[in-house]
């Protein structure tokens, strides 16, 4: 049977995104058409399309904003101290679990020179622009190889200063991603945090 | 913090699918916004916007189709057999297995009094006004009680019909649903199948 091109067109759509396979792509592109009504396609299909125009990274912190960064104006967080994450995915985990009030800043990724990534292709420079007025650096990168090569990349490239450097540390088990931690892990890592030396 | 608008509106699209949650529909939002590029991103939007433009269910079969029905269309087809099966997505996994060569007949559900499903929302007259040269009649319906009701119902009204009506048998456990039976099942089932009287 020859399948209807846009029909096969959109189950690749849905075979590109992370996690879903062949099956599930078929799944997902038949319930579109078999269940969904055209006013919530139309808008799913607007949502896609608009998002990348109304939506970018802040040139400050690299979380994403639709124009004014919800973290750097919001006057109710504190401005002294910067948690420093490896992807934008990780601030809503931290922002999930509602324990901690200060600023950002994401690299944009971990040092990783079997992957060829290296110090310059991350946002790091732009992190010692915003140390006036900042008394800590939270070191809050995955617990991997990677994570702590950058973490201590940072740390060496702080040390002359004299903003205290930390990192969470209790709750993240060693080789696992920040982004499948639970509440109570982050609780406990943020809590627990030690100073970086 | 407050997420933009149109993130949230994308999550709440992926929400929408099925078998995705709170977390994946995140994810795969995340996804978009930071590891696709624009092409991608608006081939996938204008796919979803046009796809229901395109793609209708065959007037006779059932079946997915841009304008011509890929099954009634096909000349290389038996048109002296028809396969009748509940839903559209039972289409693929028949088709998939490469065993049957015939024609379908979609009944769009299955009989199911508990959720006031009557025959009369089924494709089912439309069946009786395909049996001009057909021989047989393989009903390929799910393993539960609504798949059993409704074999037994379209059997009962062909009694008095010369065409033989026959039913996959071995292998769709009881109480499954055929879209998860894997391709060796299939093939033993319509291998199988048996008249239904």
């Amino acid at each position: 049977m020859k399948y209807p091109k846009r029909f096969l067109d959109l189950i690749d759509d849905f075979k590109k995104l992370p996690g879903i396979g062949k099956k599930t792509a078929e799944r997902l592109a038949l319930h579109v058409i078999t269940k969904m009504d055209d006013d919530s396609i139309s808008l799913f299909s607007e949502n896609l399309n608009e998002i990348k125009n109304e939506i970018s990274h802040c040139p400050v912190c690299g979380v994403l904003s639709d124009g004014n960064c919800p973290i750097c104006t919001d006057l109710l967080r504190d401005k002294n101290t910067i948690m420093v994450l490896s992807e934008v995915k990780d601030v809503f985990v931290l922002e999930r679990t509602q324990i901690y009030h200060g600023l950002y800043h994401i690299l944009g990724g971990s040092i990783d020179f079997s992957r060829g990534i290296l110090p310059e292709a991350l946002n790091i420079d732009s992190l010692f622009k915003r140390l006036d007025n900042v008394d800590e650096i939270i070191l809050s990168l995955n617990g991997t190889v990677e994570g702590e090569l950058t973490a201590s990349y940072i740390k060496e490239l702080l040390k002359d200063s004299e903003v205290k450097v930390t990192r969470i540390a209790y709750g993240i088990p060693v080789g696992a991603d920040l982004s499948y931690a639970d509440d109570q892990t982050i609780f406990r890592a943020i809590e627990n945090r030690r100073k970086y030396e």
